[in-house]
């Protein structure tokens, strides 16, 4: 096989076959076929595609090209959730614990933050004392005690994936559906699990813009996860405006928690959403024979106080301090915090979430590059979103931080995320819609 | 500017201008720019194309990455002839001393061949004590006395060039119109003369297999030749058979004399085409008012003997023996010779001039790399061409050269590019149309 014949038929509209995909995928890992004619191929790719076949193809060799763990000694049917990456994406601390109150094991496997969305790693190491670096065998024997863990990435996963998206992002190769479903799948397919819950996520903070766009690449992610092996269901959800009011390491444990007691002081949005994705893991999960009958035993699991429950085993299992979840003081301070003030009287008309991520980020909650330690106690709260109307001089949100410059920066960046009008616009649902069910 | 969004450029469809092209061109060369992302961006214009004015930019960009000869010190009009490449094209040796011998000077500066193409420098130092050699000075001084002098390519004609079109070779980039004619062009623009004449070949020992495709791809050629401010004119000729009976270097110059000596012992096509290559000259040298009387003017210098005489000044100005002229044995003779003979009684329908350029090269007269030294002596005389009829057992071909096993593969490769049928078809004219004129 040659790489440069691969690439003509691509490039002539032919349909690549397994083997052929195998081969550079493999080659190219391996650095036995250079940047160049990967690149060139991959344009190839962006001009004439690849049907449902070549992406499933492509993606088991991605997946191939690194470790996948192995979690055959944790018992029951394990799902697995992942989001596309959103600003205030909580979601693996409240549709996590809620489906493991109902009988799902979670073992999650979850990265930290880059760029302005956030990871559960670096969340949950806000709560004093939590641990994300246990052993594999320490995992295994938390969740199949307390039906939920979570633990950074082990192993190397789909290098394949890391090698191409670098090269996608320096040669126009990125926009193209089929790569960017390999590139999420071929992660996901590697993570252990049975089932795969997805969260795909369209608008002002998200990879994709449009809810079409974001149903397509929903639909086929799912497609190649059945075609893959594994149950795959999920839902569209709007990621125009943050999800919550909280976005910053410990200030989004902390409304995971709020969310989980479930009286009344839960956002809507992370309710909707939460239900929403733990009934989908009841499904998937085989816990529940319908998926009217998941939502329920999840409303239920967040009602009877049973999900809030396995917060806290999450919490103690992993040497974090429980306390935290009746008592928000034991979390690290800020030593710094300002306000943003609206500039004149109206309704919030727009509440940018890639612009209040990127202000998160500057204020010390994310990382601009990989080696970059992160302030726990950063964050933004948003205490005005869509539709809220506001007079001249009212706190539209406050900006937390231990680092006084970065809490102004990321203030200055705040006051753009905000567009103020004359009037509103109908309730947007944050749950547009399921995908593969 | 960020070669990423150059790439995105021309990717959806934009038109980069002259300072995009000379930015990547110039990167490129100089390594600041990777292999990885110009095969990403020719890929993309590959799919996008390029309009003239892109085209011209980057032909111009590519001859500035180099040498520009300067042969300003040589009196008048100063016309170049170059063709795409053929087997058995030994044009510079015919319509050159014609041009010659009608006042255009001919200052030529050639390579040597690689693959199945000959090269013009080759050809000539088959003859005894021919130098190809020589100073600038000494080229200029015997271009200024005698109207003719061949040399071998100096300094480092587009490095540009040279790098793409490696990249392009393995990367499935090849077959584009813009990207084969800024290959040629930049190279053309930077020989230094006034004026250029095109030889566009298509056929089976040709790059462009179609005489639609070689009229786009010359009139494209002269556009961007005019553009580039040399005055542009040329034609297309076939290349279904070699040119002429002789393949291979000592046997070339050959034909090539015995085609200026004008008895009627030049084959056809090799008169047409020389004329018809000279008259352009002429025409594009501003020797002629009309084409008509280019064409008049180099019928003469060939018929009174004035052309055979440029040969000879050619010859005996770079030292080599002007007796060869006159009497051919001078020249280095083939140690081995043997016949290939017609298997069955018929007409010969097809003599491939590819195959017969592979078969050539394998009897010694050609390089397969750059490095490897050439056999002057080694070739093919194409006794029978298309359309002669033959008896089985007939000589169709005779392989020369030193080295008995080379001439006996090549005679095994020559069988092949033999069909021999029922009956024959139309004569096929060599020279299809003029262009650009």
């Amino acid at each position: 096989m040659n790489m440069n014949d691969l690439i003509i038929k691509k490039r002539d509209g032919g349909i690549l076959d397994e083997e052929e995909i195998r081969y550079f995928v493999a080659g190219y890992t391996q650095g036995k076929i250079p940047d160049y004619q990967m690149s060139a191929m991959l344009m190839a790719i962006y001009f004439k595609g690849m049907n449902k076949e070549e992406t499933c193809s492509l993606t088991v060799a991605m997946r191939d090209s690194g470790d996948i763990a192995d979690l055959s000694s944790i018992e029951g049917v394990k799902v697995d959730k992942h989001s596309t990456g959103g600003v205030g994406d909580k979601m693996t601390l409240i549709a996590g614990p809620i489906a493991a109150a109902c009988g799902v094991p979670v073992a999650k496997m979850s990265g930290r933050g880059l760029g302005f969305t956030g990871g559960t790693v670096d969340k949950l190491e806000s709560v004093p004392g939590f641990q994300t670096t246990i052993t594999e065998e320490r995992f295994v024997e938390l969740v199949n005690k307390h039906g939920i863990a979570v633990i950074g990435q082990t192993g190397e996963i789909a290098p394949a994936d890391k090698k191409i998206y670098a090269l996608r992002d320096v040669t126009g190769t990125v926009e193209n559906i089929s790569l960017i479903t390999s590139s999420i799948m071929s992660k996901k397919l590697a993570s252990g699990s049975d089932g795969i819950v997805l969260d795909v996520k369209f608008g002002d903070g998200a990879f994709m813009q449009t809810q079409e766009e974001a149903e397509e690449l929903g639909n086929l992610m799912i497609e190649i996860g059945n075609a893959a092996g594994k149950k795959t269901v999920g839902l569209i959800s709007s990621m125009n405006q943050p999800l919550g009011r909280a976005v910053g390491n410990s200030m989004e444990v902390i409304e995971a928690i709020d969310t989980l007691k479930g009286k009344g002081q839960g956002e809507k949005d992370l309710i909707d959403l939460g239900l929403n994705l733990a009934g989908l893991m009841l499904y998937a999960g085989d816990r529940a024979s319908s998926l009217r009958e998941g939502f329920d035993m999840a409303a239920e699991a967040l009602r009877n106080g049973s999900a809030l429950e396995k917060m806290r085993q999450l919490i103690e299992g992993q040497g974090g301090d429980p306390r935290v979840i009746e008592d928000r003081s034991l979390f690290p301070r800020p030593a710094c915090k300002m306000e943003v003030r609206a500039p004149r009287t109206g309704v919030v008309t727009k509440l940018r979430a890639k612009t209040v991520g990127i202000a998160s980020q500057h204020a010390g909650a994310g990382r601009m590059t990989k080696e970059e330690s992160i302030d726990p106690t950063a964050g933004i709260y948003l205490v005005c979103k869509e539709n809220c109307p506001v007079a001249r001089g009212d706190v539209l949100a406050e900006v937390h931080g231990k680092d006084e410059a970065k809490v102004q920066a990321a203030a200055k960046i705040l006051e753009t995320a905000y567009e103020i009008g004359e009037q509103g616009g109908p309730e947007e649902p944050v749950v547009k819609t399921l995908i593969g069910v």
